[in-house]
């Protein structure tokens, strides 16, 4: 465990950014802002809901685990680049909107991105946990929480049952497997943080990848001939 | 930008709330606590309900504003006013309930007081995030959470789609386009900060109550045709 | 009210889980975990899910307390028993889901140990409160959170109107008393807190299953033909 000190004086934000690289946090956000923006659409969003929903689904899971969890001001407010990439990505979206409701290559293009920034939103989370010297349990959480938290903020907002919730294509476990391969590679086995890094985008991208292609489900643990 | 040292050191509450006299930020809460236990008298709350539902209404900006956007202890816990305040206004509708329910005046004259109440969060909100040295684009994004936050958060525990994300009447556009005001008075234009507040509420005020009037409506992006 | 200097010191968590013994606690963690898992199960969740209900229902309530409210980093992250705890809780509910789900003598277990647990959370967190230096209101408001937290965002996720809107058996009446007790015991009457602790839980316990017992209902302040 490192960075024992850092619970005491304010953590570094640049000290976790520069092992994963900060344009790709910036991507990654960029990517589940159009995600939002579109569900936002389908469910007969104003301009105003559009951004909302963009803005919970992008930095949601941020803002908790630095708001709430590891007592940091989020990102969202301090890094002044967030907030117009969103609304780049809300305009973006109110601009195209007739043009791409219909594509499914949009829908594509999104998850691909988004197989990539689910991972990299889970890795910086917990190198920011590992930082402020949490246990190695709560790091998982931490990381968890950092990768799915907007997606279920957005869930929860429109009114639906979080996917997190359902039983469906593996995603959570995914992330959990993604989580404990970092942890491995990093901890145990010394590997350097940013190939770390690297290598557990990669598995999480191949895993999810393969699962939305074969389809891969889990199951409700109590099937309706049980009760 | 002022206030670098902010950072580091416990933020002085006064600082901001002398600029926006106290017993405004008091009036207001007490108007939201109203038009919270309204709603929960509608939906056949027990008196807990009634007060929670003012409660969240009431004081939930301010929670999500300092307890997770700017890192302080909400005001709700140190200032031993709101409180009581809240439980006044909690048994005002219990007792009152059957004589209000109907009166179409005491909507009137809670959405009139909110239309003063709803700037004045927005103000103090940006106030603080200037206070703590957060860029512009957080600032206004601290305003608007501060002004809006309690009547998602109403509307979220209720179950209903919070009105911040429907097609209607102009109400978020309208706090955005005030948040802007108010700091383009101040950092720009150098107007003395409790002159910009007043002139920020009033424009408010008046805009609100032409859309009000007017019935000026947003409308989905995406129309039903579309898809 | 004690200490005043504890505002700008970390609050050390040994001073607050040495007066409620630690394990009681956990064993309020444990149990809360179970139910939450329960309604996991009903609600046709996988294991992810279960998993998620389970740690939202146990440690919710100590999330917004330290999360939001007294601005310190939640005790499921610091402390690394929680986490272990309530995965054995999803696990044991996962292998004995066919088992359980039929037999309400595990409804009433749960239900016992919760009329434990509640109390329990709410004497955790009105101390912490109280060393934070917040006043008695704010105490209050601290306790019925940490004790009626974690269900309350139970039912948002899971997308229920949550419990304590809702008119029907005593419960958060039943919570404030139990807050107010202790805060008389400790307050004004001086009694070690360890024993008013122990008075308020068992105090709560026993009005709890009366409450059950005869099924004390309160009632919607605006009833239908009022309307």
């Amino acid at each position: 465990m490192r960075g024992a000190t850092a619970w005491s004086s304010p953590i570094d934000p640049m000290a976790a950014e520069f092992q994963v690289p900060v344009y790709f946090d910036y991507l990654a956000t960029f990517s589940w802002a159009l995600s939002g923006a579109i569900v936002a659409l389908r469910k007969r969003c104003d301009i105003v809901g559009v951004f909302v929903l963009a803005l919970l689904t992008s930095v949601g899971g941020s803002i908790l685990r630095d708001g709430i969890f590891l007592q940091r001001t989020p990102p969202v407010l301090t890094d002044p680049v967030y907030l117009p990439l969103i609304t780049l990505a809300t305009l973006l979206i109110a601009l195209l909107h007739q043009h791409i409701i219909h594509l499914q290559v949009v829908d594509k293009l999104v998850s691909t991105i988004d197989a990539i920034g689910t991972p990299a939103f889970a890795v910086v989370g917990m190198q920011l946990a590992l930082d402020a010297g949490i246990p190695l349990p709560g790091v998982i959480l931490v990381g968890a929480v950092s990768s799915v938290g907007g997606g279920v903020l957005r869930d929860v907002i429109v009114r639906e049952i979080p996917f997190i919730l359902q039983a469906g294509q593996f995603f959570a476990l995914v992330v959990l497997l993604a989580c404990i391969v970092f942890l491995v590679l990093t901890l145990a086995l010394q590997v350097a943080t940013v190939h770390a890094a690297w290598a557990t985008i990669g598995l999480f991208f191949v895993v999810r990848t393969l699962t939305i292609r074969y389809n891969w489900q889990t199951r409700p643990l109590l099937r309706d001939e049980d009760h």
